[in-house]
């Protein structure tokens, strides 16, 4: 089922990203989107959309749009003045392929291309429905969302904050707030309430809480060839993450919580009890 | 009259963007978009919205994220890894003030504010005229528009190519592809017919056109001082330009027949007169 949803985005992607000129611009876009990854953010978009009776292929260029944002953050975030990343799944960063001009401009391309993506294939949905997603992707995606996050992030850094509410607001902007986009642009779409609207959002908040505890313990305890990227990172640059803030067994504990107040929202779908267990499996939970 | 919309716009600018934490995201994009400068863009937006009898203050959230993002095309122009320069409208650039870890944040935070700012502000248009704003908003910004341009731009330098139709590719996209969506947003928001939208972009095309030539003169001829920014570069990085391609005399030339094109075709805007005949006095044809 999981397989199907990402298969079809795959085959989006491809669709909505066609190469033209100049080439290396859109050749270096589609490399960094197009990359195998578990395509969690649109997968989850559809399946809210179809878990609220709505039909999934209306949500597919919101689902696919979120992924071009991840991906843009993806690229931006691995340049030499950000985190230096000379890897990202398993494979040579994007400026490593193309250059850092390029890979600035295709970030920056993709920012553009995304909500671009919305309202040019949304065929299906009314103007008001997709200036209504559109003001959520913005929220969520710019200063507001994911990139407040990222800033306060950065500044985290080898500054030795131990304080809580700094690392709650990374992570609620720089993590839970693309899964929150998702799921409940996925709800609007298919043509939700209020009260499915905040279910599904309350729940995109703690699964985003859960993915990066997550994502900070594999940093620690994974091997470069088990994420594709770089790992040890957080603890050379002194990040504040929840296992530096609590210590790893904590963070474990924290981690088992969230997840199963997750499986609880959404017991009904069988593909997002699949993400839970995944991220259990590779956590070493289950 | 070029004054009153200089001051509406800045007045605008200045309530879009309000500080909220965090204050250094907020302070470095507000930093480069309220540098001091001719707002060129937002009223050519503003003035072509007035001749085309509409309402200047519905056009107002569209101008003013014009001017955004351009001012992220300066952010992002300026990073060490695109031109390298220190200055920018005789202030230093952005990542020398913040850093190049919050330019690049603050110049992608930009790219989605600019366009939240017309779907949030826009009150006064119905959701069918919005999103035909943003249509247009997302063409000429995006991959198939100024990052185009930008891509072959750095691609021709160092290269010593001599290729006119590259050299009109760079000029349309780089720099008409701005006016030309300041000009066809102001249009559409007025409601104009497909005939004065067609007349209105070819003005812009050519605008464009020259005022990139007056750029690449002015970078030859004036100091720092004149110009607030590094000057001589184009020499240097061996970029391909209007004069590097056909010589200074030539260049001039084009320019004054280019200007007095555009002229005859919006001889009754008291200010597009203005503009004309500024870019006319600084590079000393009149």
């Amino acid at each position: 089922m999981m397989n199907n949803y990402i298969d079809l985005v795959n085959k989006n992607l491809e669709k909505y990203m066609e190469i033209v000129y100049p080439e290396d611009l859109f050749k270096s876009m589609r490399y960094t989107v197009l990359l195998p990854g578990k395509r969690l953010r649109p997968v989850m978009c559809l399946e809210t959309c179809r878990m609220l009776k709505g039909d999934i292929e209306d949500a597919m260029p919101t689902a696919c749009a979120i992924e071009m944002l991840h991906a843009q953050t993806l690229i931006h975030d691995d340049l030499p003045c950000m985190d230096n990343d000379d890897f990202r799944r398993g494979k040579p960063s994007n400026h490593k392929v193309f250059g850092e001009a390029v890979a600035v401009l295709a970030g920056d391309a993709l920012l553009t291309f995304a909500p671009q993506i919305i309202v040019k294939y949304s065929t299906n949905l009314d103007s008001s429905t997709i200036l209504r997603v559109l003001s959520e992707y913005f929220n969520f995606a710019g200063a507001y969302g994911v990139i407040a996050g990222q800033v306060v992030d950065i500044e985290s850094e080898h500054k030795n904050i131990r304080d809580n509410s700094v690392l709650d607001f990374i992570h609620t902007h720089k993590t839970s707030d693309l899964f929150k986009l998702s799921v409940r642009t996925g709800a609007i779409i298919a043509g939700a309430d209020d009260n499915d609207l905040d279910k599904m959002t309350q729940f995109a908040q703690q699964f985003g809480l859960a993915f990066q505890i997550a994502d900070d313990i594999l940093d620690e305890i994974s091997t470069f060839e088990e994420l594709g990227k770089t790992t040890g990172k957080d603890k050379t640059s002194e990040k504040l993450t929840y296992v530096s803030l609590y210590g790893m067994d904590s963070a474990k504990c924290k981690l088992a919580c969230l997840l199963d107040e997750c499986y609880d929202k959404i017991q009904e779908s069988q593909v997002f009890a699949e993400i839970i267990n995944g991220i259990k499996k590779r956590t070493g939970l289950l």
